[in-house]
């Protein structure tokens, strides 16, 4: 059997292991697949370190993120250019909550020596279309084994000072709002795990299609981010990596504040109901705790609401739904449902409280 | 017994495991470890990503290295603080290859949830140590679970861009020298591994404890890079990770040039021939092919040569000594031993390639 060609030309024969590559050669693969540079890369691949020229003025911004094999993807169950995808993605996410624009990555690797040579090269292939997706260069990396595969990558970001968003600005006051729609990666990742068959909801398939498209290969909010930055109207945003309750929780904390939410304004997606119904889930729960939808939760004061929703929608981007309000610290964080009120469960995912993580499981701030 | 409190006034029940703590309190605990962030950091630890102001002008410069649990270090043998402190001077070092300064860090961990929880705190004393040592700020990071720990430790530096030296700009005639001594952190691991006795060789005990000292702690060449590339006479830099003998190798692949190492010129380490010896090892190998000196290894023009060696003299910094030359492609890389001009084997780590890796393993570029 001859090697099999792949789009760069590469060669590798059947059933070729990490090993019997070796480091150079994987390298050289990489490189490859990432291809040359762009123009405000000074230097890529290849040195001790990359050199990347910045906008001038503008703040650099750093975040990092990894996917672990058996505690956030199974390689049964997960292409592997879908966890490349997913790794680029989830450290995206976080620049585009700051306002920023993304601008390069490096990409540690740790990887089994037994492991199958193709997944590397499949891998990159997703790391690389999510990277011209996102418009950020790959920069560099490392390589190293372990005893379980593991995709760390660290994104790089600006934006100017002015337009810089954090989580701390929230005010009594402000409107809570969130962009696109709550619970679809977790009725995505429900639907992969209990194996709702299309024949089950026929009508709703191409929902569930769509909500196991965005548990693979989320799409972070980045022009969004931007946009709404670009209003100087935000008070504070963060994406929601790790699902409603706890996200907000987290601007609560970071700002000193108490929130309001009313269920019957969040924007649940319409592959939820289909998923809770089938998988025996609560929606709700979905939505509010399901995380890794990526979308932006962010507050403003309500005199602004018509400027911010407006932006979004001259940009043709991504619209937003006011989902609550945010009060003083004392009156807690709290979710309207019907006629009753609640305390909103900071649930989610916190590492290492768990005995076990499924797959797909949800990531720390 | 009463939870011992650490020097951050935390207190920490003994045997409480990172799964006892959970992600939050770790985080706190990592925080405070860190301490308030310097000035030119206007986001820290605790957002989706942090922020930095950068020099006006400078290039920003990329690496990322890691410390995997029984391929790079073990638990029995290396203490948390020296793994902290390790996985940051690597990194750095990559940085002062460049010929520049380091700015910032974020800290990706992967931690098995049985892991006692002062583990963590003492990996962050010697990360927090390692980052005032350095003048860098640690800005952030990610926490998750995984099966054997790793530290995985990305870098921010600054580089104007007249001062950025790269690996590739080799010349042939150019001069090649390295920075401090050779051999002294092969030396090191050699004599921990092979435990070789202070009253084996009480001569040479301090020498055999300074090589043990670099081995744990190595001390990134920060300042001499910068003195190098301010000198704008150098054509190509790398720091040495994995032996002379294989980086070299990498400068003379970047640059498409020769070289000739005269061996009778090396600084050895003088730790190296009591290891050698006592641990029935051959000293030019441990110096050729040990790694981890993560000492600079430069080529610069030889009319340059009195202002290149005079500036780090100046500077009172590590002095460099001149090793060999570079030559044409065509003559490929040889090393020069008494009468007889051997090919300079490219050994070295390359990772995959070994089935085992010992403690304190070797890292690619």
């Amino acid at each position: 059997v001859p090697p099999r060609a792949d789009r760069t030309g590469d060669r590798l024969p059947p059933g070729a292991r990490v090993a019997d590559l070796g480091e150079l050669a994987l390298l050289d693969r990489i490189a490859r697949r990432v291809g040359p540079p762009p123009s405000h890369i000074v230097l890529g691949i290849g040195d001790d370190a990359a050199a990347l020229r910045s906008t001038a003025g503008a703040l650099t911004l750093i975040t990092t993120d990894a996917l672990v094999e058996d505690v956030h993807f199974r390689r049964a169950t997960s292409s592997a250019a879908d966890v490349g995808w997913k790794a680029l993605a989830i450290n995206v996410s976080d620049i585009a909550s700051m306002g920023g624009a993304a601008t390069a990555a490096v990409i540690s690797l740790m990887l089994p020596p037994a492991l199958d040579a193709r997944w590397v090269d499949d891998l990159y292939d997703g790391l690389a279309e999510a990277a011209r997706a996102f418009d950020l260069a790959i920069v560099g990396g490392n390589l190293t084994q372990a005893p379980a595969i593991v995709v760390d990558v660290t994104v790089l970001g600006e934006a100017a000072p002015a337009d810089l968003v954090s989580r701390r600005g929230a005010q009594v006051g402000d409107l809570i709002a969130v962009t696109g729609t709550l619970g679809r990666a977790a009725a995505g990742l429900a639907a992969l795990e209990t194996g709702v068959p299309a024949t089950a909801a026929p009508a709703a398939a191409p929902e569930v299609a769509v909500a196991i498209g965005a548990q693979r290969r989320p799409r972070p909010r980045l022009s969004e981010g931007r946009c709404l930055a670009g209003t100087h109207a935000i008070h504070a945003m963060i994406d929601l990596s790790d699902g409603l309750a706890l996200d907000l929780s987290r601007v609560c904390a970071a700002s000193g504040v108490g929130a309001r939410i009313d269920a019957a304004r969040l924007p649940i997606d319409p592959a939820v109901a289909t998923v809770a119904r089938h998988a025996g889930r609560d929606p709700l729960d979905l939505s509010l705790s399901g995380g890794e939808d990526y979308e932006l939760l962010f507050t403003f004061p309500p005199a602004a609401s018509d400027r911010v929703l407006g932006a979004l929608a001259a940009a043709g981007a991504t619209q937003a739904t006011i989902i609550g309000t945010i009060v003083a610290p004392e009156q807690g964080r709290t979710i309207a449902v019907i006629d009753e009120v609640r305390p909103l469960d900071a649930r989610g995912w916190t590492h290492f409280r768990r005995a076990q993580t499924p797959a797909g499981g949800l990531e720390g701030p």
